[in-house]
């Protein structure tokens, strides 16, 4: 392997994954991972950007923020690009009043959003609000419209928790979309628009990002 | 049209769907389809044998036909093609032991179907069964499993109620698909080995059946 300074000719900034990269998630509020808050605080003293790129969508960016900092990382809110936010701002400019499918946890980066007469679905990492009455109403929501317009925060498969492997968004999506026949559009990784904007956020291109 | 007499030359059998053909379901048992108990007795009454063939995977067939019976129609158990009882001849030829993600009035069906250690799933209609924990069941037997099987009782996206539109098997037969990367096993409509174990029922051929 070529040594750290020929690797990172030309590199201006660097996306750090959070879950898995940084820390564990878990009971207690998870743990970090060996070196990791050494990396980030050496990251941050270097001349290089740094920008949080994370999928989590059970918890606001404030709560994965504080627990974060209360294992030692040098880390705030405006440093992390998550698909909640990014999710809103979709919604926004589209003119999107959602129906939420979607984690209590997650629940208050929505606040600012009107969810009256929905007329579309975003669907997220719910966990055990995978009901089937709550998928049953996002489905009816989606069969009412005549354009039925179904985001989803990341489309991961499973992930992995202390209790043992949990299904993440993805297959509930591909439920969705299986049952009204339509495509889901994808907020978070691995969509380029995702990475893209965090990005955006350090004024770095692609070609000089780690 | 060309007369009765006409296209039914050369028709030995005839397969009939239950639910939306012959009745309705809902609350209080469903109501039966206008014409139809009488078309089943003429049916009966005729030179031609008769199966009835459905994908209905939330009740034993003793429970359906005893809906059917006191909505007047002619039917007895072991005129009906179903898929769980399919299901429980394909487990026992291959030695398979479900964990069953299935609707508790259909459970009966099992009853002989050693379920320990299981080395397969079984999907089926399962409406508020299918919690996220159930899922979240399913989708970790067959993760542990070096070649997972997942037996889907039908594949339907969704069917009507009177209280609106239900989210059929299909959309978490999806669901577990994608998050395992594997294919489910289609027992039930619209598999051609369905109709043809219906029609072997009546020793009827496919050309022959209407």
């Amino acid at each position: 392997m070529a040594p750290w300074g020929e690797r990172l000719a030309g590199v201006r900034g660097v996306l750090l994954d959070i879950s898995g990269v940084l820390y564990d998630s878990g009971a207690g509020g998870g743990t970090a991972i060996a070196g990791s808050v050494e990396a980030v605080a050496r990251l941050k003293g270097s001349r290089l950007k740094v920008r949080f790129c994370t999928n989590e969508s059970q918890k606001s960016r404030a709560e994965l923020v504080g627990q974060l900092r209360r294992l030692g990382f040098d880390i705030s809110e405006g440093e992390v690009t998550a698909p909640a936010p990014a999710a809103c701002q979709i919604l926004k400019e589209r003119g999107l009043r959602p129906y939420l499918l979607i984690h209590d946890g997650v629940r208050s980066e929505f606040d600012q959003i009107d969810t009256s007469n929905p007329n579309c679905v975003v669907i997220a990492d719910a966990g055990e609000s995978f009901s089937y009455q709550n998928m049953n109403n996002a489905f009816q929501v989606l069969m009412e419209l005549e354009n039925p317009v179904l985001i989803s925060l990341g489309k991961g498969r499973y992930y992995k928790e202390t209790s043992g492997l949990m299904l993440d968004v993805g297959p509930y999506m591909k439920a969705l979309e299986y049952a009204c026949g339509i495509k889901a559009e994808v907020v978070g990784k691995p969509s380029p628009e995702f990475f893209k904007s965090a990005l955006q956020a350090i004024g770095v291109e692609a070609h000089q990002a780690q």
